[in-house]
C-alpha cells in the first residue's frame, strides 16, 4: 500500500514548481504540488479538459480566474473546484515559504 | 465556483462522524470527515468497491488492515492509498482533538 507524509520530501532548492503524482487511476489523478515564489508565465491560463479541486495545505496564493477577473486569496485549508474549461492560473505564491497544494483530477 | 475551508464547518458536538462531500463527478468522490474518538464497531470491516485514497489532516487515528493484521498510526500530514478490496477498519481516534480526514474515492 502506498502510503507517506505530504509534509515530507520538500526539496530545498525549488527552481520549478515540484510536482509529484501520489495516486492515479480510473480517469483520477492526485498530485502533490510545492511551489515557491512561483507563478503562471504572463499571459499563461490553464485550460484544463479535465475538472480540478485543489486544496492549499500550507503558504498562500493568488488564483485568477478569468471568466470574472478576480484573484481569489487562498491560505491555508482554502479549496476551490475548478471545473474542465475553466480558464485560470496562479498569480502568485507566498515567496517566504513554501506553498504545498493537493490537486485532484476528475 | 465550490469553495471553501477545509477546517471550517466542524460542528461543536460530533455524536457521530461527519461527513461532508466536496466534490463528485466521473466515478470519484471527495469527501472530508471529522471523527472525534469515534472507530469502526467491533468486527466491522470497510470493504469497498472503489478505491480509496485518505489523507489525515489533523488530529492522529490507527487504521487496521486485515491481510497483515497491523495497525498503521496516522499523524498530521499522513496519506495512504487503499486499494478497493482491501479490508480496514479505523482502530482509533484522537479522543481530545478532532481528526480531520480528506478522503478521494476513486
Amino acid at each position: 500500500m502506498e502510503t507517506g507524509n505530504l509534509y515530507g520530501r520538500i526539496p530545498t532548492q525549488l527552481p520549478e514548481e515540484f510536482v509529484q503524482v501520489l495516486a492515479t487511476g480510473h480517469g483520477t489523478r492526485i498530485e502533490k504540488i510545492v511551489s515557491k515564489g512561483h507563478s503562471s508565465p504572463p499571459g499563461f491560463w490553464y485550460d484544463q479538459a479535465e475538472n480540478e479541486w485543489v486544496l492549499l495545505l500550507k503558504g498562500e496564493a493568488g488564483l485568477r480566474f478569468e471568466k470574472d477577473d478576480r484573484v481569489m486569496h487562498l491560505t491555508e485549508g482554502t479549496y476551490v473546484n475548478i471545473p474542465a474549461g475553466e480558464r485560470h492560473r496562479v498569480e502568485w505564491t507566498a515567496e517566504n515559504t513554501e506553498t504545498i497544494w493537493l490537486a485532484v483530477f476528475y
